[in-house]
C-alpha cells in the first residue's frame, strides 16, 4: 500500500483579484505563501513524506510544493513537472474580471462555464496573445494538444494519460506521492480515483492548502483518504 | 555550441557559524537568499535561461536554485538532483568550528585538509551520527558509494560520471544546462572542463551568487567563459 498525498496551492495574484486565471502562470500571493508553509507544517506534524513529486509548469503549484517540501525536510526528492498536471485551460475567459464578466454574460452562464463537466469556456483563437502556443515553456510541444479552453471533461483526458503512465507505476511500486497542483487538474483525478460520477463532480470542492491522504491498495483503489490537521 | 551556467550557493547557516559544513544539509542563511534573488536578477537582466537545471540534495544548492529561476521565470524548467554535485564530504571535520580546529590542529594541517587536492580530512566513522548512512534521503543508494570524507579528488571522481553521463549529453544536444552547486563539486566540474591541473586547483576560487558562463564548443572544449554582472 503506497499513500497518494494532494495539495492544491494556495491563494494567488489573480484569486486576489478575482479574475479567471487558468493556464496565467499567476505567483502565490503572500497569503498563498503563508498557505503552502502552513501545509509543510501539517504534513511535518503528521510525519508524512513521500518519495517522488509531481507538478505542474505553473509557478504557483511548483512554489507550493517547494514551500511544503522545505517544511518537511523533503526538498531533495525528485520532482517531475508536467504541463498535463496544469490548471484547467480557462480560454477566453483568462485575464477577465470574474464580477464583469458576470455583468455580460450573466450569473447562470458564468455558473456553467465555471461548473458544468462538459461545457467548456469560449475558445481562445490561436493568434490571441494570450495563447500557450507563444510561451516559452510550451515550446517543445506538439501545438495541436495545447488547448484553447477546456470543460472539466477534456481536462479530465489529459491529466489521465499522465496519471497511468507516470505516477500509478511509481505507486504500485510502492512508493508515496505527492501532487502539488491545482482545483480542476486535482478535481480531474480525484474523480478519476474515486470514480465519482459526471453528475455528481461538480459538487467536488478541493480546499487550498490543506494536504489531502489517499491510501492507495494495490490495485489502486482507495482504502481511506483524510485530510491532515 | 551551447551554454553551461555554473552557480555557486550564497552563505548558509554554518558559513555564518564558521563551521565545516560539507555533506550536512544546512539552509541558506537570509544573507544566502539575498545572493540567490541577486543571482537571479543578473540571469535575468542577460538574457539567459536554460533548457534543464542539475543540483545537489542539499537544501542551500536546492534553494539557490529555486530562488535564482524564480527571477528569471525559469522554475517550469525540468530540475535533476543529483548526490555527485552535493559539496565535498568534510569528514570528522564536520560540524566543528574551524577557528578552534585551526587552534587544535595548526594552521598548516587545516590548510592542507582545506586546500590540498588529493589529501582528505579525517574519516567519519560509519557508525557516527554524522555518517551518510543515517540519512534518509541517501537510503537508496549502495552503501558503499557513500563517503565517510573526501579530497578533492575523490569529489572529483565521484562528480565525473555525472558530468558526462548526464550533464555532457544533453549539452551535445545543443541545450542550455544551469548547474546549482557548492564550492568543491564546482571545483572539480571547472577543473576537468578547463583541464587545469592538480598544481593548479588549490588556486581556483569560485565566487558564490554569480552565475558563470561557458560557452560551449561541439566538442565541449570552453570557448568562452565569464561571470555575468
Amino acid at each position: 500500500m503506497a499513500n497518494l498525498i494532494l495539495l492544491r496551492h494556495g491563494q494567488s495574484l489573480w484569486n486576489l483579484e478575482n479574475k479567471f486565471t487558468g493556464w496565467t502562470d499567476v505567483d502565490l500571493s503572500e497569503n498563498g505563501v503563508k498557505e503552502a508553509r502552513v501545509a509543510g507544517k501539517l504534513l511535518a506534524k503528521n510525519g508524512i513524506s513521500w518519495d517522488v513529486a509531481y507538478t505542474s509548469l505553473l509557478k504557483r503549484a511548483i512554489r507550493t510544493l517547494h514551500l511544503a517540501a522545505a517544511g518537511t525536510d523533503c526538498l531533495y526528492v525528485p520532482e517531475i513537472r508536467s504541463w498535463r498536471l496544469n490548471e484547467r485551460h480557462y480560454g477566453a475567459l483568462q485575464g477577465l474580471d470574474k464580477s464583469e464578466t458576470v455583468k455580460k454574460y450573466g450569473e447562470e452562464q458564468v455558473r456553467i462555464w465555471r461548473r458544468s463537466y462538459d461545457i467548456p469556456p469560449p475558445m481562445l483563437k490561436p493568434s490571441d496573445a494570450r495563447s500557450p502556443l507563444f510561451e516559452k515553456k510550451y515550446r517543445n510541444m506538439d501545438p495541436r494538444v495545447l488547448p484553447m479552453g477546456e470543460s472539466l471533461k477534456t481536462t479530465c483526458e489529459r491529466v489521465l494519460p499522465f496519471w497511468n503512465d507516470a505516477i500509478a507505476p511509481v505507486l504500485l511500486e510502492g512508493k508515496n506521492v505527492l501532487i502539488s497542483a491545482h482545483g480542476n487538474s486535482l478535481r480531474a483525478l480525484v474523480k478519476y480515483i474515486k470514480q465519482i460520477s459526471d453528475a455528481d463532480i461538480p459538487n467536488l470542492e478541493i480546499p487550498t492548502g490543506i494536504p489531502q491522504i489517499f491510501e492507495m491498495r494495490n490495485d489502486l483503489s482507495v482504502a481511506r483518504d483524510y485530510y491532515i490537521n
